[in-house]
């Protein structure tokens, strides 16, 4: 683990906000980057609420998969195509209304998938929200 | 099955227009609406796609997340905080640039929790891009 | 899917038989195998019992992997190492103590990863006991 | 966390071997025992083994969802009617012929549903086999 990244956070932020307009849009943004992990933050909005004044578990579930495409891409670099094949998530508390952290790790890494898992935080507390298990399929390199 | 829904198609939607701004400012909307079944609809936006030039993962989570409301409350009526404890996606085909409808249907209506399944198709596409299973948690009624 | 099954219901038995003793040991037989669909029979046997008299939900998973495995290989024949990589299961009425049927289909084949569904249910009964998704992961051909 | 398992190790067998025959018949025992945590063994057995000489997929589910409960029962104690309401693996790694552990976890102890994380491991090896969430439902108390 103590390799580098194969690709810069500055890389990373210019490819989502050229190719991944979805999380760019919703304000998406890495805390931490390097190789096999990475901590992904959901800035706080209005409109991520849903009833019960907590936050839409859509959201949730795309900073999970923004957070996987970060420790994928940390490990295998900028390719074409990786793309999500599974993922499973479990609602564990109603999420506050403040910016969610979600840490993403690899559990492996193979030659055509990766399975990463995700636990996702409010700020500021230890017991998390929800927990991400997914798998990335990577093309032939 | 031929029991009618537990709400109308109109009140479901001023629901999701006054509690799930994720959905409503996402353009989604319902085609079918009945006890037990419900069809949604991802009218295609050019800020869905992600890189290949397919919908973004989290626009189809969304999407099925929001067919698996309308099927649970069709159910069970407007009950205040049911929400989604869990939800597995397989990912399946690349989903052109187009609308995206999610047929999702009741699997188990139990007293505590309701599993639904959720198959999406690009619109005039017979093949699924996606395949969801999830659970809601319903409160005690 | 008027295609014949890449091997015999012969074959397969053989095959379970020198290979999964598991499955052997757990009684299990197909009922129906044909190309891209299998159905799975787990007979009855007092020690599949759980507490509370129903058919332990490890029973149910073993059976819906072993009917995957017949729906893979009936698309793809006799492949070395072709593997689980992931399965999920709800769990939605418990069984009653009589054999369990387990109904698998293919919701999509690709080069890489086969993706399936398998609906288990009491023999008799309409309503499914569990519901299954999984992926079998399939080495270059 | 500092909370005693709320049933002894001698008392949690005693309910398996009476009341879960297939755990028993596969061999299974606690290595580690306590609130909120346990560790799970499956002895190395013959005809645990599948095509490649690897152990099974089932043996690998039958020992999380073992591990699951004795997670789930140190917690609530005996309750009658603790079931299984949903597992999600990930094949990671093929698992040697040789013992695996099962370390499980709660993620979410809920009034009406646990959430529980499982990592099995080949013993004397650092990298994960495989990896399990699941939920389990609990009764009225």
């Amino acid at each position: 683990m103590a390799q580098p990244a194969r690709m810069s956070r500055a890389e990373f932020d210019a490819l989502v906000e050229a190719e991944l307009p979805i999380a760019a849009r919703l304000g998406f943004r890495l805390d931490e980057f390097e190789h096999g992990r990475a901590v992904a933050r959901a800035p706080y909005a209005v409109d991520f609420l849903r009833p019960g004044g907590t936050i839409a578990g859509p959201v949730l579930m795309a900073l999970a998969d923004y957070a996987m495409y970060a420790v994928t891409l940390s490990m295998v670099g900028h390719v074409a195509l990786a793309v999500t094949t599974s993922l499973n998530i479990n609602f564990l508390r109603r999420p506050e209304p403040r910016d969610v952290l979600a840490e993403g790790r690899v559990l492996k890494l193979g030659k055509r998938l990766a399975v990463l898992e995700v636990t996702l935080r409010s700020e500021g507390e230890a017991a998390p929200v929800a927990h991400v298990t997914g798998t990335y399929s990577l093309p032939p390199r």
